[in-house]
C-alpha cells in the first residue's frame, strides 16, 4: 500500500493563511516565467489527464504545442462573442488555469528529443504497496486543469481534445474537488482529517526558487518549470470508517475534529517530536510524523502540494472508488517527492490507500508572451 | 441510443425563476407529508445509489427502514458535538437532504410484501437504443442525496453504508453536479445547450398533486410518495463537438448561445409549433419539439425533472466518460416518463447518446415527525 498523503488537499494559498477564494473574481494571468495553476491558489475543483501523443515528427510536435497554447491563451482569457462553445465557460470569472507537462517518454526516439531529457525526469517507479494498473500511468503529456466549477474543467478537457484531435489521444484521467473547510482552516480529505499546516510560503521568491522552479541545473530550456508528480490514491473507505476515532487519530497524528496535534489545541499548535522521542504521544509511525519529522534537514524535502479529492462511484467489487489525486510540485523529485514517499513506508495508514496510477512529469517553462508557445525553448529552431 | 433528455439539469427552483441558491443558508425540513429532495429547490451536487437489501425477513427489513429514518434525520439536521464524523458534514449549511425510494424487487417473496406492490411500480423496461448494463440498473432501495458541495454527498453515503452495514450492499451509484448558469438563465448540459424552461410550478399544490405525488390511486402506504425514474445517459462527447454549431441547434431546436427558440430572441421567448407544422424553422426531430410537443394533451406527460451531470473521466476505450443522471418524479410512470421516451424515439439527439442503467422507485412518502420511520405504513404492523 503506501501513498504520499491521502490528505494534501490543501491550497497554496492556503499556506499563506488565505484559503482558496470563493468568490468568482480574479483572471489568473496566462503569461509568465512559470505557468500559472502552480503557485495560483487551489482552486475548488481539477482535473488531470494523460495523453499520448501521436504526432509523427518533431514538425507535428512543434505544431502541436502551439495550438495547445493558443487554445489556452484563448480559454483562460474568457469569452469570445460568438463563439458560443467558449462563451459557456468564463475563463477569468473561473479561475481557470491549464498547466502543461512533458513526461520522460516524449524524449524517446520519436522526436529527436534523446539528448534533451533531463536526468530528473524519469519515469514514475513502483514503490512498495503500490498497485498500479497501467492504463492510468504515465504519459507523454499531462495537462492540469482547475476552476472554480466543475463544468470549466470538463469543457476545457473537450475542447483541447477536439483541437488536437489526431494529435493526442487520452491515455487516463481524474477530475476532483477541494472540499469546503469544515467548519473552518484547512481542508479535510476523504479520510475526514484536516492536513496540511506545514506547506512552503508560495509569496517567498526564494523559498519557491528553493523548492519549485527548475533552476541553473537545467537544462536551460526547462529553467523555470517544474516536477510535477501525480499519484492517484485510491482510500479503503469501507475499512477506515470501521475503524474507531481514538485510532484513526493515532494513525494520523492529529486530532480529527480541530487537526490539532494530539498534545494540542488548535490546529495551528506547533508540532514539538522532540519532546516524545519514542511516540508516546505521536506514534513513530503515524502519518505526519512520517511524512515530516521535522529533523534537521528534513526542510528540503518539503513538498508544494496541489491535490484533489476523487469521487468515481463503485468499484467493479461494490465498494466506494473514492480517494485522491495526489499532486505535488517540486524542483527535485529525489529530494523531495521520492524523500517522503520513502519515509512514508510502513506508515499505517498504508493499510487504507493504495496508488493505482499516476506519472513523473516536467511542467514546461511559462509563455512568456502572445508570440511565445509551450516548449518552444525545447523545440523551436 | 435515445434517453429522455441529456439536458435536464434544471432545478425546481428555477422553473419559478429563482435559480438554486449558492449561499450556505437553509436548513430543508426533514419531516413532513412528502419526503425532501423532490421538490426542494435543486442543490449544486447531487448522488444517487441504488442498493440490494440484504435483510433476511420482514422484521430485519423494519430494522433497516428504522436505520436509514435516524441516520437521516440526524444528517440533514447537522452538527452533533463530538462526532468530528458527523461535524464534518454542516447539513443545515449545505441544504442537505436524503430522499429514498424502493424498486420492484424488494416486492418479491423475500418479505411478505407480494401484494403490496403498486402496479405502476414496474421494473424499468429496456427501451429501444438502451444499452443498458445489468450491474448499473435496478435495486431494492433507492438514496437521493442532495447538497450544496460534493463532500456532504459523499460523507452521506459513506455514513449510511456504515450503520446499515449487513443490511444494504450497493449496487450502483452516480454522482454529479448542476453546472452554474452560463452566462444567465437556465443552466447548460454538457451538451453546452441551456434546457428546461417548461417546468412545471412547485409552488402550486395542485399541480403537484396531478403531476408529482401518488394518489387515492394508492395504495395507502404510497400515498404522498412519488415515482421516481433513474437514466444514466452517456454522451458522445467527441462526436458531439465535432458536430458544427448550425447543425446542433437544429438537433435540439433551440439556440445554444441564448437558449432561444429558432425564431426567437430569449430563452423564454415562448415556442408556437402552430406557425411550423412542418418543421421548417424547428425541425420535427429535433429534441425540444419531441421531448414537449405542445399538442392538447401533452401537459400531462410533464415531469419535475432533478438531474445532476456526471463525469466519470475515461471510459475503458479512451472516449470521455461524461453524461447526466437523469431523474424525474411524477405520479404516473406510464402516463408520464414513459410517454416522453416514447415521443423521443427517432430523434437525431439519439445518435449522440445512450443509456446505460439506471430504474424505476417509489420514493416513500414523508416521515411525519420524530416518531415516523421512512415506510412505517408499509412495515409497520
Amino acid at each position: 500500500m503506501g501513498g504520499a498523503g491521502l490528505i494534501g488537499t490543501v491550497s497554496a494559498g492556503a499556506a499563506s493563511g488565505a484559503p482558496a477564494a470563493a468568490s468568482d473574481a480574479g483572471r489568473v494571468p496566462f503569461h509568465g516565467a512559470h505557468q500559472a495553476g502552480i503557485l495560483t491558489p487551489q482552486q475548488r475543483f481539477g482535473g488531470f489527464a494523460a495523453f499520448d501523443v501521436l504526432a509523427r515528427d518533431r514538425t507535428e510536435l512543434a505544431a502541436l504545442f502551439r495550438k495547445l497554447t493558443v487554445r489556452s491563451r484563448v480559454l483562460t482569457a474568457g469569452v469570445t462573442p460568438k463563439d458560443p462553445d467558449v462563451a459557456a465557460v468564463r475563463g477569468p470569472a473561473d479561475r481557470l488555469t491549464i498547466t502543461v507537462g512533458v513526461g520522460a517518454s516524449l524524449f524517446d526516439g520519436r522526436f529527436g528529443l534523446e539528448g534533451a531529457r533531463p536526468p530528473g525526469l524519469t519515469r514514475m517507479p513502483r514503490f512498495p504497496g503500490d498497485r498500479l494498473e497501467p492504463g492510468c500511468c504515465h504519459g507523454d503529456l499531462s495537462v492540469q486543469v482547475c476552476a472554480q466549477h466543475p463544468d470549466a474543467v470538463l469543457h476545457v478537457v473537450r475542447d483541447l481534445a477536439r483541437e488536437t484531435s489526431g494529435l493526442l489521444r487520452a491515455r487516463w484521467r481524474a477530475d476532483g474537488f477541494v472540499n469546503p473547510p469544515r467548519p473552518e482552516g484547512s481542508p479535510r480529505s476523504f479520510t475526514g482529517f484536516k492536513d496540511g499546516t506545514a506547506h512552503p510560503d508560495t509569496t517567498s521568491a526564494r523559498e519557491m526558487d528553493r523548492l519549485v522552479w527548475v533552476g541553473p541545473e537545467g537544462p536551460d530550456w526547462a529553467r523555470g518549470g517544474s516536477y510535477q508528480v501525480l499519484r492517484t490514491i485510491r482510500l479503503g473507505a469501507e475499512a477506515w470508517d470501521r475503524v474507531p476515532l481514538g485510532e484513526q487519530e493515532r494513525i494520523f497524528g492529529r486530532r480529527k475534529s480541530t487537526g490539532a496535534p494530539l498534545d494540542g489545541k488548535k490546529e495551528s499548535d506547533p508540532l514539538d517530536y522532540g519532546r516524545d522521542p519514542q511516540g508516546r504521544v505521536t506514534p513513530l509511525d503515524s502519518h505526519i510524523r512520517r511524512a515530516n519529522p521535522r529533523t534537521p534537514g528534513s526542510e528540503d524535502s518539503v513538498l508544494l502540494r496541489r491535490s484533489y479529492n476523487v469521487d468515481r462511484g463503485l468499484a467493479p467489487d461494490g465498494t466506494l472508488d473514492v480517494g485522491l489525486v495526489f499532486c505535488c510540485y517540486q524542483r527535485d523529485v529525489d529530494r523531495q517527492f521520492a524523500t517522503v514517499q520513502k519515509r512514508l513506508e510502513g506508515e499505517r495508514f498504508a493499510d487504507f490507500s493504495t496508488t493505482t496510477g499516476g506519472g513523473y512529469f516536467l511542467v514546461l517553462p511559462g509563455v512568456a508572451d502572445a508570440s511565445d508557445w509551450y516548449g518552444s525553448a525545447l523545440l523551436g529552431s
